[in-house]
């Protein structure tokens, strides 16, 4: 099966930053058969398909490195209140059920897909039934069961949740769309025992983690208290710092933590997520300083009840503007070197670089294109820039994960978005009884 | 003329913030007839128009306090150079024919009407064609003629621009759709002489001032170099606290600048341009302590070669982001007050808000309609938190400005965007070319 993309601006965001103009781009299944200028196109085999791109912008989709599929359900929710977390987060988690996950997971996938998000690196609970959605929705993902020092909605124990871990990812460790991660939920959240045998689980089956790290005051208050250690000190002790980790967040990382990190070579990285960060007030990463000691970066929405959408087009104004206003630095950060982290340096963080984040002939056809009719897209003298600072999601014409189209004329293909909004709604019936019950509690 | 709006999530932005969650509104010419829940519908008159809302948001439309809506052709030009406004600003700005701004603000205003914006401030030069413009396109518009003491595309020298502003006054001031202002540069950028002309003719033509404030480096710098005072001390010595002054930007301003400013007693108002002015790494403005101290604030992009777009919902979203993490606060500015700035707070700092700001029985008919199908709005818990954390321009379904509806099914309703554009494009060559020179200079 072969889709030959026509007339396209194509950012291929390949290393040398290749451009073309007038560019054509050649699906065969689910790889990059071929690229390059209009008048070049090869022989095509007898049925293939023709999109005519008329000078949309065709680039990689977008890598949302951290979020929580799961939280829907949350989406403006107590936003400016200062207790969020105790008030409504925890007691609401515990009405979550497989359902509630499942329908919120595939409505959540709609919204990336339709974002120009064409893999996205979740933790969550229930994620076995997160793969599945990934298998019907035809979403690339990476997914990591939460571990959590807590009774949760799906486990009653850490122990129980470790367990769960392991056999989920045997289960799902040759899917073609999902790669199971181990997901301990932060540095403070588990005992030592269980993130030992964190580490010792993702070493021997060769799983990513995703980890919470460095985001709150009371985080570092505590390893600090228990341990006289800054969380990557204590990572670096548990051995976590060999693993493929990758870290939600790092707000809160200090110098030393910084050089601590740079020694992992590579295998470390931090999923940016700064509109949570910064809507919940928690502060700015500091991703120049990661970035010029070696390590890894991508950017992340976080769940929908911290960062409300899952919009990428939205983390990279905000990770511009917020970077260049910290760094004092209007050059800082510029707009190609931040779609590269939207794209490739998700693709690094997730070990995937061979595979995804660019587009170059033998990758996986996973990317979105970008019309330019919209009155916000003209004129435009930087594709970059206007990606960064004047696009939003609604300019995302379609979206290709795997070779297949999954978005078409800024809809979904093969999913109708009322019936998944109609599914989720239908499950959410019991968490919107208790977030009644909530608001009625004195506060 | 009559048109009924039904079945609307009606937020009114009155003083005690009134919903009706099931409404209607009714117009009748320019003005709002009644509004009220739904089984309470007045009478009607024969002929009137009926507009099912279907629980989609309805609010008053956003108010524009600082622009620059000539400035079109610059959007995505040079976004992440160091020294922009000498390499790029200046010189371009020499190439600006009338027929340039004309064409490139109706484009401007048909990006405002299609994200919910009603009132726009602007200064740029060709103020007289703007005003045409806002004619044409039935757009609500406050706008200044730039006065900068240098030769520019359309004075030769700031005594010129003064008179010119002057006669533009005079033109306008009993325009329905347009109110003249008078728009001096900046602070560092006038004669003392000057500047004291332009405060007379505020003051005998009761014309409102727009002008940069507090937004540069050397602006300060020269300023106490020159004065050894503060910008706010420069003005008030003038006299410019005694008259109806909008001060774009306001980044940095002290204590005691605060201070003078509020004893304004409400005369003074501050344009908060936080996407352009984090963008450009200038910083970010005290808006919590110039509220507590009693100035008015509203919410401007600034133009679109540093803001980019021309749309609210992003500067609402900056502005939670910015402010919150400045102040360490996640309940700071919570969303309600957001849309408040962006609505009412503009209205205030125009001196309009007995006219426009709020849905209120006898006020102009200028307001929004939100659709809530689109994947990002959902659910909803807070109508304001979705405006402000998920909505994007796109989610703009109808607008209206002095009872018309300007956009309906987010389309312009009288004017063709692709028109606007080639009418735009083509204005563009000399522009163009001179982007081409300075771009082949050494750098
Ligand atoms: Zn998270
Ligand atoms: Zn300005």
């Amino acid at each position: 099966m072969q889709t030959l993309i026509k007339n396209a601006y194509i950012l291929t965001m390949d290393d040398e930053f290749s451009v073309y103009e007038k560019g054509y781009l050649l699906i065969e299944n689910d790889q990059i058969k071929q690229l390059g200028h209009m008048g070049e196109e090869p022989i095509l085999k007898e049925g293939y398909q023709e999109v005519d791109a008329n000078n949309s912008i065709l680039l990689p989709g977008f890598i949302n490195l951290h979020t929580h599929l799961g939280m829907i359900p949350f989406r403006s929710l107590g936003d400016d209140i200062p207790d969020r977390l105790r008030r409504f987060l925890f007691p609401l988690e515990k009405v979550m059920t497989k359902d509630l996950v499942s329908t919120s997971s595939e409505y959540a996938m709609a919204e990336l897909m339709l974002s120009g998000t064409t893999t996205v690196s979740d933790m969550y609970y229930f994620e076995d039934a997160v793969a599945m959605s990934c298998e019907k929705m035809k979403m690339r993902g990476f997914l990591g069961q939460t571990i959590i020092d807590m009774p949760t909605c799906d486990y009653l124990t850490a122990e129980e949740a470790v367990e769960g871990s392991r056999l989920f990812i045997e289960k799902w460790q040759n899917s073609d769309l999902v790669t199971p991660m181990i997901a301990p939920h932060a540095t403070n959240t588990n005992s030592v025992d269980i993130l030992k045998k964190i580490v010792m689980i993702s070493s021997e089956m060769n799983s990513p983690i995703m980890m919470h790290v460095s985001e709150m005051d009371y985080e570092l208050a505590k390893l600090q208290k228990l341990y006289k250690q800054t969380p990557i000190e204590f990572l670096k002790e548990l051995g976590f710092l060999n693993c493929h980790l990758i870290m939600a967040h790092g707000i809160l990382l200090s110098d030393e933590e910084i050089e601590l990190l740079s020694e992992s070579k590579g295998k470390v990285s931090v999923a940016h997520c700064i509109g949570a960060n910064t809507k919940s007030a928690k502060g700015v990463a500091p991703i120049k300083q990661l970035i010029d000691k070696g390590v890894t970066v991508g950017l992340g929405t976080d769940g929908p009840s911290s960062g409300n959408t899952l919009d990428m087009f939205t983390q990279m104004k905000m990770m511009a503007n917020f970077q260049k206003t910290y760094l004092k630095d209007r050059s800082a950060f510029p707009a190609k070197e931040i779609v590269a982290l939207a794209t490739k340096g998700g693709a690094k963080a997730l070990g995937m670089n061979h595979k995804i984040g660019s587009l170059e002939v033998g990758k996986k056809a996973d990317m979105m294109l970008i019309e330019t009719n919209s009155v916000n897209m003209f004129p435009i003298f930087d594709p970059y820039s206007v990606l960064v600072y004047s696009a939003n999601a609604s300019n995302v014409e379609s979206t290709w994960i795997n070779g297949e189209r999954v978005v078409e004329k800024k809809q979904l293909v093969e999913q109708d978005l009322s019936v998944l909004r109609s599914n989720l709604n239908n499950q959410m019936d019991e968490f919107r009884e208790e977030v009644e019950r909530i608001q009625r509690r004195p506060y």
